[in-house]
């Protein structure tokens, strides 16, 4: 009888909540008014031939190594930061070697790096979801083949300090250290490149947040280029489609529109969590485009009554010390103002008390 | 210092030769004219939000199985067919194993099983490119977890008999069956379903060729459903992008289209073989939209000279037992018209004799 392997038999399957998304999405970190009027112009553009034919990735590859001053062979373009994990994890990992990540975060980590047969070993963030870098080198063994790193770090929103992670990298030379820097445009702080210094360094990047291409796959993999050779054999050429290679470099020259957004992503940010202080609900001070608040017993009552006044928010509460947890994304500042109204309304409602007048 | 796999740093680079493809396009073997008019109307009706939200897959799956007359477990989309070939590689394969294939074909069942750590056994095509049933079954040993094989072949062609498929899924119940039938349309004949019988056997199938999708992504991996559920585990949720989702109930209703088009590229091919009869050219009768031909060691020279008449075909010269071929792409009756008047005028110039009075 045919049997799948056994990492894979053991593996649990990623079931993200699909579905019925009417109304203010605020559940998936999305950019909440859509792409560039510029991507969508030039999606309507596309002729049939262009749909017909295989994509080619290396123009796009070009312009995208450009805009982050890196080589082409440095920079590969993937199916979301998914392959890009996907990937990273098919070159490197084998069973027995040993894999760290610091929980909560982003859940894809653990699934391809499970696949693999290799051992995934979760080590717990520190108070308020610090990132506990003495933890980590503690846990850095001969076997240690990958490391992966959310920075800004998913559902939380906190950051490990760049430092420490050049630590990791310095001290864990045999092994890939993975920064996942999706959520770059909201922080502003980068290790791309620094794997000139620290060849087993890798950064992810993406365009479905900030840039609102969630729909089109647009992931970016960079890291040393005798690495990223590798990397690029377990790849299919075709693993880009063609719209999201048309779209890009119309993405990448508005540069206004992305700033424009996250300017007002952050400014709602500081809106929101000077009211959860006013309520006095614990959260997880941000540098992403989402918030990570702690309503105890009366969170799902509270994303109960959000989603009937249509504004979606993400349940947190079965990732690791996240108990009793909504993560919240932002939009734009109009969007925040409204959040606030129905999210003022809901914990009167439940009855959450106010700590001081707003 | 950190190290790629051994199965990786082993691995050949897969280069199609992409760029510059300027001109009559019969080297891919895509859709020559392009997706339906209601693909790409419906792709511009697609707005900004739709862009931004990550996809979701099932409301399209759902109606692929229907379409395929099969349920939505056993039935998963995804990007492109190589990735349906690397899933179920990952899925079933590990070191040691071994994975049969028929050469010629379709290079990335070989890289990606390759790419596992598994042994990759090729068994040479027989006399006229017919598959190699008696040695397929020879060759199968208790450490055999895949057999691969597009049905029909590429870049032959040729088809296996559909029974002796079969016969393969039975001798073999410990492997998975792949059997590719990227090129179904042209040809006609299915294993789908065929798993209610023989649980190893999985179909793959694409909206990249006949249906003119080879820019958006989009297979098909169909198998026995509680197969499909492993092999659900190691894909992400997010591989099939938006615009191919919502694009893809267009590309299923407009049947008529695919249906003519599919008669002028077999129409086509008719033509081409009696053309090829015509000047003694040796050919593989084939069942796809392709059709490859020897033309010895004035290969590249034709090659060469199409090329600068605007005409673009695949040299096949490299792939085994296929010393001095060409692969050409049947497109539409009156771009075969337009490939024959071309093809004659440079078999002429190369001194091709004509076998008798075209």
């Amino acid at each position: 009888m045919l049997k799948p392997r056994q990492a894979v038999r053991d593996l649990p399957t990623y079931h993200p909540p699909l579905g019925a998304r009417e109304g203010l999405r605020l559940d998936f970190n999305e950019n909440t008014v859509g792409c560039s009027p510029r991507v969508l112009e030039r999606l309507r553009q596309l002729n049939a031939a262009q749909v017909a034919c295989y994509p080619e990735r290396e123009p796009s590859e070009r312009l995208v190594a450009t805009h982050l001053s890196l080589t082409p062979p440095e920079t590969l373009l993937t199916n979301g930061v998914d392959e890009a994990i996907h990937l990273l994890s098919e070159t490197y990992l084998e069973p027995g070697d040993e894999v760290l990540i610091v929980v909560p975060t982003f859940s894809l980590y653990e699934i391809y790096a499970a696949a693999t047969g290799a051992k995934v070993i979760s080590i717990p963030s520190g108070e308020g979801f610090r990132f506990p870098t003495r933890e980590v080198l503690g846990r850095i063994t001969p076997q240690t083949r990958l490391i992966a790193v959310a920075n800004p770090n998913n559902p939380t929103g906190a950051v490990a300090p760049q430092n420490d992670l050049l630590a990791l990298a310095r001290s864990a030379p045999d092994a890939a250290l993975l920064v996942d820097e999706a959520y770059f445009e909201f922080y502003g702080e980068t290790l791309l490149g620094q794997w000139r210094a620290l060849p087993n360094l890798f950064v992810a990047r993406t365009f479905s947040k900030a840039y609102g291409l969630a729909g089109l796959r647009i992931g970016v993999l960079a890291g040393d280029s005798v690495q990223m050779k590798m990397v690029r054999r377990v790849s299919s050429p075709y693993n880009v489609n063609s719209v999201a290679l048309a779209c890009l470099p119309e993405a990448l020259a508005d540069e206004a529109y992305v700033r424009h957004y996250v300017e007002e992503v952050c400014q709602g940010r500081e809106l929101l969590e000077q009211e959860l202080r006013h309520w006095d609900i614990p959260y997880c001070p941000s540098h992403a485009n989402f918030l990570l608040a702690r309503l105890g017993w009366l969170n799902s009552e509270f994303i109960v009554r959000m989603r009937q006044r249509g504004i979606l928010v993400r349940d947190r509460s079965r990732d690791y010390g996240c108990e009793g947890c909504v993560r919240i994304t932002l939009g734009t500042r109009e969007q925040t103002e409204r959040l606030l109204v129905d999210l003022r309304q809901v914990l009167e409602e439940i009855g959450v008390k106010q700590a001081r007048a707003v």
